[in-house]
């Protein structure tokens, strides 16, 4: 496995991947990412592997996208335990470009999704350069590694919609994979942040999943409406004094908010645990009702 | 040569003309237009002819860069003369999409190039939308058509500023190639929009390009200075009352005003004829000085 950090690195040490395998149409599959890798990400890779020949992974924190300074800052880094995560999940590529790299003197274009994939839930909390920095940063990378498949975890739900539509719209020719959100045995959603909650704050978050599990489960035995589920929610979430920062109930593709659940919803939740905000997701779907097929 | 609608009917006769040309690495030189073919767009398919083994051109009225609802509607289309034009003129593939197929339902997609290449000139008289919608269809077509190279006329210096930026920011893999604006025997800069213009607007219409001329003859006989070459312009326009929305001397990459003409200098105009808007410019050296190089 290598580690390239230019673009004019990563064309020359795929097109030399793409010569020893399966030559003229080896399938490329790449995982972007942030670094700290965990379970979730080496999850995508694992799908990559079933999916391509050749596997990228990309590691960048990408400075437009994080709108407080702070979380930036804070964002682990750890670029060699995360090389031998990747290696061992079975990585070919490694592409980790300095800030300079993608955003060069002079730089000035801005890919933007407008509407409510961006304006909602997270946009509203992040503000809209958060979704215009990822999805920047995402077409940049596709553009660069031009894989078949690009790998994106369920728990950033809002981002694989925002990153869906982009590609769509401007016809970028390589196929979006959303993988499941991997958890920790407590239950808790992978994620870089993670690392930064003490003991006790952990403790606290696992009310998030358990927020999301007591939803499923009253969906499961015919409650529908969105203001008894979000009680029921709300009922596991202030006990561990977590006050969300939205707790919402909409339409998994639109992001419109619903009353009631009559098709799929996707429930989803953003929330300050200490100084670490983490987000979780669940797709419900309504119990099937007796009367209906 | 064939004329396609849809990007996947694109992909598949691109696909059919590689199998038959250099099969594996036949090279595509790419011609975007707005149809209303002349001379200069075929001055830009000839340029594409030398290049490539694939000539592509498309055609589309691109409604999001239109600011003004009168001058899309007013657009000239006559798309069996320019089939005739293209065929002669040796393009193998006209894309001509409708409008529906590059922006269909819930799209929401937007490339922006930030800063005073889209904020000033074109960009302050037509307004912000117009730039974006260019940039946002170019990267659409160049995705669609994965060219080599792709060409731009000279003629919309901005235009092709704007397109060269954003194809190295995201680094879309195609070369852009900068051809000559094409001029009638009279002297005016072709453009589509020529067909609008009366007899008597067009005799007017020659002020812009014999000011240019002018301007570029000044500098040649030794002035530098920006306040007289714009005076010798006003003087060519005035009489022609042509009232020129901007007359402006700019940085030719950057296009930032300059006050002495040290190096060389875009020398770039708007102005409206009767109904019709239309632009010229010259890039213009100063004369060499005795005493330098």
């Amino acid at each position: 496995m290598k580690t390239v950090r230019t673009i004019a690195e990563l064309r020359e040490a795929l097109a030399e991947l793409r010569g020893t395998r399966a030559p003229g149409d080896a399938r490329v599959g790449f995982v972007p990412t942030m670094g700290a890798l965990h379970d979730g990400h080496l999850s995508l890779v694992r799908a990559a592997r079933r999916d391509a020949e050749i596997v990228v992974l990309s590691i960048f924190v990408n400075p437009t996208q994080f709108t407080e300074a702070s979380d930036l800052d804070a964002y682990p880094r750890q670029e060699a335990a995360d090389a031998a995560l990747a290696a061992g999940a079975g990585v070919d590529l490694i592409f980790a470009p300095a800030a300079a790299e993608l955003y060069p003197q002079g730089y000035a274009t801005t890919v933007s999704v407008a509407g409510p994939l961006t304006a909602t839930l997270e946009g509203a909390g992040r503000g809209s350069a958060h979704f215009d920095g990822m999805a920047t940063v995402v077409t940049k990378l596709l553009l660069a590694v031009q894989p078949h498949t690009a790998y994106f975890g369920q728990k950033d739900a809002q981002q694989l919609l925002v990153v869906q539509r982009m590609v769509a719209d401007l016809g970028i020719p390589t196929r979006i994979v959303a993988c499941p959100t991997a958890r920790d045995a407590d239950g808790l959603a992978l994620s870089s942040r993670n690392v930064r909650l003490s003991a006790a704050e952990r403790e606290r978050a696992l009310a998030i999943p358990r927020a999301l599990a007591e939803v499923t489960a009253r969906l499961a035995a015919g409650e529908r409406s969105v203001a008894a589920l979000r009680s029921a929610a709300e009922e596991i979430l202030a006990p561990a004094q977590i006050d969300p920062e939205y707790l919402a109930f909409v339409t998994p593709h639109a992001l419109t908010p619903v009353d009631t659940v009559d098709e799929e919803v996707l429930c989803a939740i953003a929330a300050r645990v200490g100084a670490v905000r983490l987000i979780d997701n669940a797709v419900l779907a309504p119990a099937p009702a007796g009367e209906k097929e």
